[in-house]
């Protein structure tokens, strides 16, 4: 119903506006139709949060997570305590993990998962900067915590033999004195199981028969 | 899960997206990160299409729809029929009844429909001025096309009303050389029944009763 437009400036508005994922032609003719409605000013300031935040977007230089300044808050808090890092794969994950107030180490945000289909291989992750923080020392224990997907478990399996690659080499330079101190971190992986309050006949049959064969002693 | 931003540009820039109707914010966050991802030219097209439109946006004059000249493409197009106009509430119905291809008369955008609970009176809409068309002559046929709903009907009994005083005031002048070629246009409304493609079981009581009191003769 969207084809016969009365306005150049508009059809050309809502054709930018449905490039956005998810919105469709009806829906950005209504989003565009809600700002002409509105004061002038409303159109004004959203266009301007987009455009200094595309200007001016940092990542972090440790974690690659989205900054305001060079090295992010959570990893210039010095409450946090650096000696854990989890591996998360994009920063929607770090506000989820944040949200749940549990976690007080570090991240390392790889930009996505290993996907061949999608082109994506390790070299357009942040694999390698995660191997160098883990070799420049302190940190005793690595969490993955990437998607419990065929793609996450590659890059999970991926980041596993990079760190034991690191390991081997460390162990085989163990008398320099650069290494002296280097203390390989544990790798961990985040616990898969039913979710919390989900009913158990919805429950896939993946994600169930997983949930059995990791079953843990019963504690109260 | 998206409250705990790691940039205060990125949270200005959700919280302007999330303002739109029916974003989210869960929805902003991910429309700005996929800005982030695109090159800086997507954020600056987009941006700028919304600023021009809002800044240069104009109404046409005679049908109150959206439009880059004064008189709208519709309004200024001579092979369109003068004589019908059809009466809408806003933009997207003129789009819906174009896309059918099966008008080809002018339009008169009201700009929303008579509702006392959201302060919408008849002065908020543009009534005056259809009135002063229909007066202003050479209009045959005006077409009543709002929402069958309580404020489209309260709406189309009003406007009703109106073009009746219009006719008793223009009889009353009949002899004066200004009215003396006026011809009262027929008032007509789009049917109301069953949609098109429709299963009967499933359509609601009000639409089935409102179709079957409305049946007409049938031919083939």
């Amino acid at each position: 119903m969207t084809t016969n437009f009365s306005s150049h400036l508009l059809q050309r508005a809502v054709d930018e506006v449905s490039c956005l994922p998810g919105i469709g032609r009806k829906t950005a003719l209504r989003l565009v139709l809600h700002l002409l409605r509105q004061d002038a000013r409303v159109t004004a300031t959203l266009t301007e949060a987009l455009s200094v935040l595309r200007a001016e977007v940092k990542y972090c230089c440790m974690c690659h997570n989205i900054s305001d300044t060079d090295v992010c808050e959570i990893c210039s808090n010095p409450k946090r305590d650096s000696s854990q890092l989890c591996v998360v794969e994009n920063i929607q994950d770090v506000m989820a993990i944040e949200s749940t107030n549990l976690y007080r180490g570090l991240y390392h945000v790889l930009g996505g998962v290993i996907s061949p289909v999608d082109g994506i291989g390790p070299s357009n992750l942040h694999i390698q900067s995660l191997v160098e923080r883990v070799a420049a020392g302190g940190i005793e224990e690595v969490i993955l915590a990437l998607s419990p997907t065929m793609e996450g478990d590659t890059t999970n399996y991926f980041i596993y033999r990079r760190l034991l690659q690191l390991k081997q080499s460390v162990d085989s330079n163990v008398k320099s004195m650069e290494h002296v101190h280097f203390v390989m971190p544990g790798i961990t992986i985040i616990a898969r199981g039913v979710a919390q309050n989900d009913e158990l006949q919805h429950t896939d049959e993946a994600t169930l028969g997983r949930a059995l064969a990791g079953r843990i002693p019963f504690s109260v």
